[in-house]
């Protein structure tokens, strides 16, 4: 069997600008970046974004297995379906971070016969977002040590920083530093953090940003520390909001990138989705809505997390309004939420599929409640039997959603198109009322409580004495009416990711929460969330290479 | 009177695939990053290769003063000049390094008329080749830490990691710090540093391989750390050298720009010219030489330290042979040699200029101990007087160098005639035999009493015992055959930066050296070098900024 990237490297990409082409864009509208990836530039978007918008459907998924559900495979996959069912389809994705390239996950630009390439430099340094990032993010940290160090007019609390440095990369022992050792000249000792580059305020505010003029705002609204009287020091307090900007002048442009069969995918920016909401641009989001008929895009983990950040955080801040929903799961994955062990998955057992299917059943009523229609789709394996696949298509039909087996994965487009099909349909004949689930005006404390209440099925929500007082300050700093950013393990609607399937009446802990002001969010934390990985025992760094004509191998 | 910027951003650029014809690069041979940059493709080198080379030109300068020079500047000006003249110039340049554009120092790309441009993009991430850079010894260093944390089956010696993280930023707490704080899954407590992105050595590395296979290799020979039985442990031993190449793939290509009169510019790569040999890459050195009659490049600081390692390190291992050198001065750093204060510099003072000339005479006379024609041009001011240049002139012809005034700053290529005539005319007339200072087989002590002496004047060496000991064990290790690289203050043609003129018959303290295998040369160091620079009390990043249309501006 072929691996991702032997198909990727097999495929005969067309020049970005014939991709292009297909979606009216000329040569004079794109910054080239070689010859298969390209920004579009500020014009092109000053020219379209009167455009009536195209319609939007968001690809989201069920609670995340070690089994694997293939929620970007899907996405590309039904992108390309819709392309040769002869829609205008147009992908918006994230950007893959260079960390988890080197360290367990490997390359993420979707799988098999459902990829966007050219994968290596999607993996790589693509177009170099994620180092301006990087940089605008360090240059922020060494303008506020070099404040302090110069004299510290504004009175910034060394033991009351909160702005970390950042690199993308997994790197473990950068967790917990200690800075500024050395002489009167090397400045003042502190603690300090460094996080992977995805879980900068920086990276979130450059995915919400809607234009430069807004990415200042957000810039300069940036927390960096509080000063010795307790008051809030911001990016704009340190004169670090023209020079970072700078910084980010072409990162602020989504990219563009083809699928496999040459269906046109913006790929821009790549925030956390826990302590961030973990969507792409809005750039990106909006320009597809301009240039398709219909923009696929994704958000990440399940969509406990993933969708409800992407409805009450994205969707709400950037008036953007979804039209329908695909809900991702495999047979695989419902039997691991039914109790199967990792390594039993591959046989039939309809009594653990019973039983597992309610994690699909509460994401299903979960998105419905945002008055969103849902199609669920099944990313087949080999070992599926029917059997388990009629049983979860009366299921989802039952609750009123479309339901479309995937097999994009091995076979591309033409493994879509019943789900490109069922999409298109509901696209045509139902309607999307959405609403976020709640309004800005409600208290942060309620904020959370309907999250968790509503979507997660929690029954009560405990404070611990330090998030009660978190809050308290936030609310009283004026942040009250900012969307909750909740941060949770992944891998169960509640706060304890071994409680698989649907779990009720839990009490869900927040632990503490902080004010993202820059990116506009307020972020609970409900467990210890790594904000910067380490490298496993084999990293997939042993196994990547480049020939001596510059062909990379091994990245997976 | 306008900024650099305005000059830059009033030009109106050609597209990079114009400039690329006027050397025969179609747009094939190019890999384009936006309208005005691209890389030079594996393919074009391939076929360009077995071409003869053009002419070579090396432009130097005195040592550095607080008056200014303008190597850079009469670089540009030059290759604007010639192509005036109706030769086919191209220069080779080194990139600007982002720390000091955001600290004192600014942008990077020449002055006035004679710039390099998109002098924004030059200046900031310019093609991401530096970010590259950052990425590669980042993810060394996090191997290498990983290494340790997954077991340490290298036995590598957590006292002796020679290894440092790097940052493009300006910024002092990171000289020094601890890392691995924190529990046990946070990794192993220990010292490390960070230095800024141009002192890494794969910076080094990647300005002196020659294609993808040597780069491989250079990096598998970095020593980053002993093992506790104090042998060398390397990159290789790390099995980091493809994910390392990987990352470089595209690093390693030229970047082709233009002036502001549309004369190609290959700008690629960018070491530290002190603890490093501070020259242009390799490849795009030979690319120039390939692609023009006449190439001009560049080396950093004054011709003790610049020339000096272009000449024995780059010249020497790359088989290049220059066939003249260009050596800047300017009144104003005469007269300062000559004991004028910085304040004074605008009055006519022949006796302080017969002082300072001292200065130029000594470099004149190294740069004619490797044979090769020198011309010496004064980059001029206004406040400079016909006197002044007559004895100046006067001077140079004594001594068999021809002599032109150079007006390129206030002129461009215009300004530049005269000296691109007496250069084309020493092209023509002169010959160059070239050959390095000392042999590769002369021991390291005397490699480096042949420079203090032949080059710098000194009358005897020193060795603290470190550096005794460093060297006795860099010979044992087998490394006794490398150029040697000093590490020396650019301010004086001694160790002493306050002595400047000429001094003569001083002791040169040698303090330490280390071999940086991979680059190939053996670092002495005689002072304390910075390599991790700050940023001031008020620094550039306060005047930068962006406007909604993203047009840069403040950056000088």
């Amino acid at each position: 069997m072929k691996t991702d990237i032997e198909i990727a490297q097999e495929t005969k990409m067309l020049p970005i600008t014939t991709v292009a082409s297909q979606y009216g864009i000329t040569e004079d509208d794109l910054e080239l970046y070689g010859k298969y990836k390209a920004k579009i530039s500020n014009e092109l978007w000053q020219e379209i974004k009167d455009r009536p918008d195209g319609k939007l459907v968001l690809v989201t998924a069920i609670n995340p297995t070690p089994a694997g559900e293939g929620k970007t495979t899907t996405s590309i996959g039904l992108a390309q379906a819709m392309t040769k069912c002869g829609k205008k389809a147009m992908l918006a994705l994230r950007e893959p971070s260079l960390g988890p390239c080197f360290g367990i996950k490997g390359g993420a630009a979707g799988g098999g016969y459902a990829q966007v390439v050219p994968m290596e430099d999607l993996n790589l340094h693509f177009t170099g977002d994620f180092h301006a990032i990087t940089t605008a993010n360090n240059l922020l940290a060494a303008l506020l040590d070099n404040h302090i160090q110069q004299g510290n007019t504004l009175g910034i609390d060394p033991r009351q920083i909160l702005w970390k440095r950042c690199l993308d990369m997994n790197d473990r022992v950068l967790r917990n530093i200690v800075v500024g050792l050395g002489a009167k000249a090397d400045g003042f000792v502190r603690e300090d953090h460094f996080v992977i580059t995805v879980a900068s305020e920086i990276m979130a505010i450059l995915c919400l940003a809607t234009d430069m003029k807004d990415l200042k705002e957000r810039l300069g609204r940036i927390i960096v520390a509080y000063n010795f009287a307790g008051e809030p020091v911001t990016a704009k307090d340190l004169n670090a909001v023209g020079s970072m900007a700078a910084l980010l002048k072409d990162a602020i442009k989504p990219n563009l990138v083809q699928t496999l069969e040459h269906t046109g995918a913006l790929v821009h920016g790549g925030p956390f989705a826990n302590i961030a909401h973990g969507c792409n641009s809005v750039m990106a989001t909006r320009t597809a809505l301009k240039l398709a008929d219909v923009a696929i895009t994704e958000a990440g983990f399940g969509a406990d997390l993933g969708a409800e950040k992407f409805f009450d955080i994205k969707c709400r801040k950037a008036g953007i309004h979804p039209d329908a929903v695909v809900l991702v799961a495999t047979v695989r994955a419902l039997k691991y939420n039914g109790g199967v062990p990792k390594d039993q998955l591959s046989e039939e057992n309809l009594e653990a599929l019973k039983k597992g299917i309610v994690n699909l059943e509460k994401h299903i009523e979960n998105i419905q409640k945002y008055h969103v229609p849902v199609v669920v789709t099944l990313n087949s394996f080999l070992t599926d039997t029917e059997t388990e696949y009629e049983f979860i298509r009366n299921f989802c039909e039952e609750r009123g959603c479309e339901f479309a087996l995937s097999e994009v994965w091995a076979k591309g487009g033409d493994g879509g198109i019943e789900l490109a099909e069922k999409v298109i349909n509901t696209l045509e004949k139902k309607t999307s009322d959405f609403a976020p689930l709640y309004p800005d005006e409600m208290g942060i404390s309620d904020k959370i409580e309907t999250i968790a209440k509503e979507i997660y099925g929690a029954g009560s929500v405990s404070y611990s004495p330090a998030a009660k007082k978190a809050i308290a300050k936030i609310t009283e700093m004026g942040f009250g009416d900012l969307p909750v950013c909740m941060a949770k393990t992944q891998y169960s609607l509640s706060d304890d990711q071994k409680k698989l399937g649907r779990p009720e009446g839990f009490d869900l802990t927040v632990r503490d929460a902080y004010v993202c002001a820059g990116a506009g969010f307020v972020v609970a934390l409900t467990g210890s969330i790594m904000t910067m990985p380490g490298l496993p025992k084999k990293p997939a760094a042993d196994n990547i290479d480049v020939d001596e004509n510059g062909k990379i191998i091994g990245l997976f």
